[in-house]
């Protein structure tokens, strides 16, 4: 199973709105024969590359798969019926599917030995955005941030070229490469100019590029964020003229926040992007947004690059998100810190959350993203 | 000399002016026969209680001392004498003495074999206090915060009980347990009216407690830092009014910080602080002195105990530093992080220092550390 997980983290950012899947197919001896993953939406499911790969060799054998194998006819085939065919005895799956597709019944129906829950904690980590996100129907979203050891994201001046170094923005193009949109504020497209695109990162599907732009007035034609590399989208709100945008990118009008705050409908935006199959979302700041999503409880986990730099002055990495106090604060969970270069990466996920139980049941959960991240850096 | 590292370690604290030293004697046949460890200054160096413990089985015998026996007859007698007396046949030390006080002639003279360098590196990490001290001639400073991940120490209201966890506040305990002097400032005692004793250590020496208080008018009678636990040494200005604080503290005047900069002059008390034997310093904030201390390069070490909790308004863990942009940011290099209960600590030394150069050449230092300090907490 373990290695049905690691399988399935290779499809990590091409998969959606699907989720990750990977299979271990054995023989009835107990011998590996065949391995696949689930690589991108609309192509074959993990099993049917895995019993592909095994051939005659499945019969009478163990598939050994993360999630619950699907029973349902999509743009493929259900795999609980590929397996039956194939000859399979047993199937060991970690986690259930959380909708209405799981094959499980199908599969002991048709005599097959159907187990359930190996690894399960590893499997859902590994399935976390979409597990969350087809549980609270809206995308999964990792708030990142870069910011000096004092929690500046930038200088006095307003400079922020670099506070973290090149191995730590190295990273955040593997972060981008596995999720299926990038969100920034309207601030930060006119402060910085971002590409959002992923680069360095081979064979990696760009995700699609969001900018909250209420006014219409911070993406201009010629913008890095309009250069054709990826998809981009223009959140605006319903009256924005954008005319002076024209065709150079689609644009999605939003209704106003709720409750006389700043700015455009951040839930309606997710929701918007869901039914659009964006199931993770990488929220790159600025510190305004960050704190609007802090305060609406949107943010489902924070990936902090912290830089050996002090600078005692400058912008927060964090803005306002409505706490007065202490005792209002959002407590989280760390769930891993590692050495990126010089920096620190701090991941952590919000206190009573299902995946802060998780990592607290399962520290191995938080020790194999760490070497797996030691590995990249 | 590992096991020698461990003893000088358990003087910290408690030897200043002293540095910590920890030796073990060898007997002829290389059995360990004799531990020790300088434990207060004025009392036996670590040569002399190993000496005792290994009596005649030292004869012939070697010892391993983490710090150059002393030549220096000074509340003790030295001892390259007592090494001599006892019949010692090799010397094995880690650290040469940075001042004039060096045995290694007098032994060599004496025709004992003497060899220098073995583990430096973490002999000198246990003694870096010290070390640095010497060499700068001030107290080496270590600045401690404690923050949210987003770099508060404090909520907007002010509030900032607790942000860190029980452990993490056990552990600045432990800190300052191994410091000679502990420093806030005029703000924080206004504050917090903190008592900036050591509570929960067994043994420990209470730090002498120091406070920046230009005008005199932060520290009143009845303050908990006068509460006689340990000796509290307030730092005013030249022509301060005193008259309310009676005799409940020592007053040390101080000229005025020059170049129009705030408060007092940091360099004269250190310098006075290092003339009273302190050899290491805890600075507790808040936000402005240790700004202030930045500034003028004068921390040596950055301790910061980091919460996994968000808050996104709040005063920042350091204020003002005299940096306006990134290129002039103190850049530091991280020589540890560890999971205290739920927070993280981060260590790090200035880039380019001693300190900094022995954590690159000697990952070990930081593991050793790490582990420690995973046992303790
Ligand atoms: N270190 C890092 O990790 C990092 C990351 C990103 C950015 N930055 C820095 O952050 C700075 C820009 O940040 P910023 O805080 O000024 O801008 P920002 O957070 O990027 O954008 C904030 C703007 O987004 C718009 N917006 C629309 N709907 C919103 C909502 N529901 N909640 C909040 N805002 C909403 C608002 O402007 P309109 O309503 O007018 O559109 C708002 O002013 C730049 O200096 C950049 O370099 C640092
Ligand atoms: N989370 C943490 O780690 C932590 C630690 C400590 C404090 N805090 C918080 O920090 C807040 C207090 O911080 P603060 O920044 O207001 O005060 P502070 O840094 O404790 O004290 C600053 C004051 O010290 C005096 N001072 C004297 N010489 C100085 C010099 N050379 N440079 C700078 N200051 C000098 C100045 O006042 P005068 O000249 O008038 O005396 C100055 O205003 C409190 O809310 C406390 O809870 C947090």
């Amino acid at each position: 199973m373990r290695r049905a997980v690691e399988l399935a983290a290779r499809g990590l950012g091409s998969t959606s709105p699907n989720p990750v899947v990977g299979c271990v197919v054995l023989n009835s001896e107990g011998h590996p024969v065949g391995e696949g993953w689930h690589q991108r939406a609309g192509g074959p499911h993990a099993e049917v590359h895995a019993l592909a790969e095994a051939g005659d060799d499945a019969r009478g054998g163990t598939a050994v798969v993360t999630l619950e194998p699907c029973d349902h006819t999509g743009r493929t085939g259900p795999c609980s019926r590929a397996l039956i065919d194939a000859g399979i005895a047993r199937v060991v799956y970690a986690v259930a599917d959380p909708g209405a597709n799981g094959g499980e019944r199908t599969l002991a129906g048709a005599g097959i030995d159907v187990e359930r829950g190996l690894l399960a904690d590893e499997a859902a980590a590994v399935n976390a955005a979409w597990l969350t996100a087809v549980r609270v129907q809206r995308p999964y979203v990792v708030w990142k941030y870069a910011a000096s050891l004092d929690g500046r994201s930038a200088a006095a001046d307003g400079s922020s070229r670099w506070i973290t170094s090149d191995a730590a923005r190295a990273d955040v193009h593997r972060l981008r490469a596995r999720t299926d949109a990038v969100i920034v504020g309207s601030g930060t497209a006119r402060a910085d100019d971002p590409q959002l695109a992923v680069r360095g990162v081979s064979g990696a599907v760009q995700p699609l590029r969001v900018v909250i732009d209420t006014a219409a007035t911070a993406v201009r034609p010629g913008a890095r964020v309009l250069d054709g590399t990826a998809p981009t989208l223009i959140a605006v709100a319903q009256e924005a003229s954008t005319a002076e945008l024209g065709d150079a990118a689609e644009v999605l009008r939003l209704p106003r926040a709720e409750g006389g705050r700043r700015g455009l409908d951040l839930t309606a935006l997710l929701e918007e992007l869901y039914g659009r199959g964006v199931r993770s979302v990488l929220l790159e700041g600025g510190p305004t947004l960050a704190g609007s999503f802090v305060e609406e409880g949107l943010v489902d986990e924070v990936i902090g690059y912290v830089a050996p730099v002090l600078l005692g002055a400058g912008p927060a990495a964090l803005g306002d998100a409505g706490i007065a106090a202490v005792a209002q604060a959002l407590r989280l969970q760390m769930t891993e810190s590692v050495r990126i270069g010089p920096d620190l990466r701090i991941t952590a996920v919000p206190a009573g959350s299902a995946r802060a139980r998780a990592a607290a049941a399962s520290p191995v959960t938080a020790s194999t993203a760490s070497h797996a991240a030691t590995e990249e850096s």
